[in-house]
């Protein structure tokens, strides 16, 4: 196996550089973090390039394929690590476009203009456990291999089609292909959720923390549905709502 | 107006103090941040001690109460902040642990040893905008003024009675006023959560996030309910999961 000790080794600069989205784009890669995260990759056959394993990990090799493994120092995963305290296992994964063709009999969840990493990733885990055909993440949204990102989906880009594209686009499918697609802006033409019959089929757009969704995609949808609040509270988390709507919505 | 413009004034030492539990306790204070927060809790007559208010957002000071207002330094504002850009608007709140009577015609939400901030503030905030009558942190939860939890709860601490105390002896009352416990451990004896018919009054109980609930509470519970999940996701995070559960079992 190779090993890798010092900071200053070429390999590592590169791997550092995989923490940012330009770097991430120019080396077509990404890197995950964690036991859970690498575990999944295997299991789903990820396209992993290498596996690091810091020296304090040393009994764990065996676990993981052992072609791919390198070596790390202790100094060399904490640089590496962006999370308070390391589990010390890391993939470097290709970073490959979703090529695949999407089925329209299942739920779709799109994400428009979503900025927090963890309201993202929360989303796309929830499509997942929901049994959701696919996730389209409009442009303008957080990059999906950021490392908070990662984490929050748990796994979940490994299992589920997740495209990314324009959702002008998407709709003008969505709606050859007649399924719904419902909005979530709340407006004198929302009307409740509760109101929607339970589907195999439709779209459920979720849109960004403060401002909600565009003004021209909103136009394009089906129907806008809202969550009657009977408390207080003036709004809701956007991951907590979407996870109402894809779990009532869904037969 | 007063004017504090070093960040070594003992009045600063005394603020920054309030970033920490015990800091916390002793005070008998907590610090609040942003224009929503501070908002909230003018327009909820929370027991408002100081108002601090950067010198760089002079312009605002009138919209709040005068008698209370202190003039603060960017510097300072920069050094009691818990985000990354500050509103450089704060107030200072008395700690008054809750004291109302519960009513027992609504649901309840129980928190069982909740470790994750922007969990509980999240779920705190849906239990608001779910219409519930209450929550109760358990102990061994994360501090509900830890200034992440504050952020989540985006104000419902100012508006749904939040009580602390030993579950053991809420899930007690609760029996006494027949108000069914439902538990949300993934076990043999475990129901969906679509076959519980929708009620006014009930209880449910979030686990902690890696570790579920206590087995000694869980032994408690009426029923231990589950969400089917049908994609490949291993879980749902657990403030999604207790919204779906919150909006679709109460009336």
């Amino acid at each position: 196996m190779e090993t890798i000790l010092s900071v200053k080794n070429e390999r590592v600069k590169q791997w550092k550089k995989l923490q940012t989205r330009k770097g991430r784009e120019k080396a077509k890669r990404y890197l995950i973090e964690g036991f859970h995260l690498v575990e999944e990759a295997i299991h789903y056959d990820a396209p992993i390039v290498e596996l690091l394993i810091s020296e304090e990990h040393e009994d764990l090799a065996f676990k993981y394929p052992l072609d791919k493994q390198v070596m790390i120092s202790k100094e060399i995963a904490n640089q590496l690590s962006e999370t308070p305290t390391t589990q010390g296992v890391f993939a470097v994964i290709s970073l490959e476009k979703n090529q695949a063709t999407p089925t329209f009999t299942k739920p779709f969840l799109c994400l428009d203009t979503v900025q927090d990493p963890g309201n993202l990733g929360t989303m796309i885990r929830t499509a997942d456990a929901a049994g959701f055909g696919g996730v389209v993440l409009g442009s303008g949204s957080v990059d999906m291999y950021n490392s908070k990102v990662l984490r929050s989906m748990q796994g979940s880009h490994f299992h589920l089609p997740i495209f990314e594209g324009d959702l002008t686009e998407w709709f003008e499918t969505f709606k050859q292909q007649n399924v719904p697609i419902y909005g979530t802006e709340l407006n004198e033409a929302a009307v409740s959720y509760t109101s929607i019959p339970k589907t195999d089929a439709f779209a459920i757009v979720m849109g960004n923390e403060g401002n909600g969704m565009q003004a021209d995609l909103l136009a394009k949808t089906t129907k806008n549905l809202y969550i009657p609040i009977t408390g207080k509270a003036e709004s809701l988390n956007v991951a907590v709502a979407a996870g109402i709507l894809m779990f009532t919505l869904k037969k």
